[in-house]
């Protein structure tokens, strides 16, 4: 019996969590297990009721769960608030309490959706999968930063910072990745300029010598910015730090043209794992049934494969996913010309009958 | 009388660099005006020369001068030296002792080579015009940095460092361009998480309140590398940070598909600038004739416009670049179906022909 905590958060994030749970429901039918789920406030409704976007209770619950749910945090009610009172704050502190150093996001352009990339389509190909690993729990999200007076204002001040051991251990999530994917591994860093990535680069190329048959390419941030739009098929696994796998992995997502559609795992050593869409809290169209639960939906797939080695529960989900989508529902965000447009819960029950 | 120093640099610096200095001779002749151009030891060149990439000898003449022409540095010849040695040190004290701290991307998708994009038309529509403007003398890039020895490896950091007037001019120089532009900045920071980008961001606020014609929008950087793809033309003036504008600026000049024709100018309070193609050195083609002249060309139009205040003549070299690429002459970086393929030579000369 695994626990579950579940955060749905701000926005749509209620909603579509809602549906990732009635799939999940239909996984314990199917598979005869029993999955012990329990919601708990965090985010910007954390901070409403408790004036803490991770108050203790969650945490609580969050470090004693084998997986955390999460849906999606912020919106405009609390960008007035300061830096360490903001939803993400809640989000750094709960990423950082899990320990869940290793952030995976698949951007995966799905076959029935090959159109809705931005890119022209002798550069999709036959579709994208890049696999983005960014560290979570390090670099300048977490080193110190402070301000201080000066005669003429201020100066303030972040700190980009990584160990050896913060880089071989996701070096080695890179990498072990990789072996059951294309083989390749991209490390990215900006090593013409910053000694961090200096210490990057050389301790990639230390772990890369434990994996004979991985080939491994450094590449600068700049020009990974330009060749993901370039050639994107020439990816497999991109490693690359907090920062800038914040802004590579985004960009990834939106080559494929369907961030609606994107999951993503964040995991440590033993099994434990935070899984949420990649998308937003969206706070224009929550409560209107508009959102797209099946980011929501595909971030349990993953769940089940790297907290529960249930693969065959998680295949079952990402293929039932893809022959709703064979058989013509949309969601609005992807809606295209001749389908057939169905709300956020419609697209739940969907998925769940196809399992 | 204006003084040029001239650093070809490395790989195909040179030979772009050759054809840009026709054209500005063209100038001379059409102007009656008289340049004063001298050519300096820069990059691994100059590493080769003296060991190091900006020599005393160039140091000096630099800071003599009225405008710098740069072609392009670096290769895999010096990229095994250590970090200070290098040809990238060389341009980040090139841009320090100037104290160029506002650098100007322009992302512009010529007419006539709309369909390089990698994008779809229907993104691109009728063309793109975005303009970066990158703080060059700050931030990471000269921050303080270093690594110390652990029980395990090492820690390395890398300081994000800001100060109010270094935002302040910055943001000036964005509002300026964009008051004879579209009226649109868009400030791009983590201010979510960094406390460098808060300051960022509330620096922004108060420039803005003397420009009350131009809109102000706030996005952050994750957010910035979707918009890019997803929706380019909503932009018109992009402000950021040096790390941040180093990234975003590259991804904008991929979206125009042809990197090969951009130009960029790093500016100071009084005129003298730094002028340099957003592309590189490209070793591999180097010596081939194969290198696109144009983007350097189309930086001594920005340096004409910029330093010289001789806006006619700048418009004369951009006017003679649209008229070469209309009657269909491409290089090979931009050639496509039913064009005429010329070399680096040919296009300069073609170009001197239309002015
Ligand atoms: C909300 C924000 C703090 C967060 C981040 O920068 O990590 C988000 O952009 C993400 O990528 O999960
Ligand atoms: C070569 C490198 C140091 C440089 C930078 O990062 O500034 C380059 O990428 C650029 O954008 O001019």
């Amino acid at each position: 019996m695994y626990k579950i905590a579940v955060l749905p958060g701000d926005g749509i994030g209620p909603e579509v969590v809602n549906e990732a749970l009635k799939v999940l429901n239909a996984i314990e039918r199917k598979y005869g297990v029993d999955f012990e789920t329990a919601i708990y406030p965090f985010g910007g409704i954390a901070i409403d009721k408790t004036g803490d976007p991770y108050p203790a209770e969650t945490q609580e619950a969050c470090l004693k769960s084998d997986a955390v749910l999460l849906g999606a945090v912020g919106g405009p009610k609390w960008d007035a608030l300061p830096g360490s009172k903001r939803p993400e704050a809640g989000l750094l502190a709960l990423r950082k309490s899990l320990n869940v150093y290793a952030n995976l996001r698949p951007a995966i352009l799905y076959e029935p959706l090959k159109n809705a990339s931005p890119l022209k389509a002798e550069i999709v190909g036959d579709g994208l999968d890049v696999l983005v690993v960014r560290e979570l729990t390090g670099g300048i999200y977490f080193g110190t930063r402070g301000r201080e007076k000066t005669d003429t204002g201020y100066k303030a001040y972040d700190t980009e910072i990584y160990s050896t051991e913060e880089i071989k251990r996701i070096a080695k999530v890179a990498f072990d990745a990789a072996m059951k994917r294309k083989k390749k591994v991209t490390s990215v860093d900006k090593a013409n300029i910053l000694e961090s990535s200096r210490l990057w680069r050389e301790t990639v190329e230390e772990v890369a010598k434990d994996y004979p048959e991985v080939t491994l390419e450094h590449m600068y941030v700049d020009n990974a910015s330009m060749q993901l739009i370039k050639n994107p098929r020439q990816f497999d696994v991109i490693v690359t730090s907090n920062m800038f796998g914040d802004i590579l992995s985004d960009e990834a997502s939106m080559l494929t043209g369907s961030i609606g559609m994107l999951p993503s795992a964040s995991l440590r050593d033993d099994r434990v794992g935070l899984y949420e869409p990649v998308h937003g809290s969206a706070p224009d169209i929550a409560g209107t049934k508009k959102a797209n639960p099946l980011a929501t939906i595909l971030s349990v797939a993953m769940m089940l494969r790297y907290s529960f080695d249930m693969e065959d529960a998680a295949r079952d989900i990402e293929d039932a996913v893809l022959s709703v989508l064979k058989k013509g529902y949309r969601t609005q965000d992807i809606m295209q010309d001749g389908m057939i447009l169905v709300n956020t819960v419609e697209m739940g029950d969907l998925v769940v009958e196809e399992i």
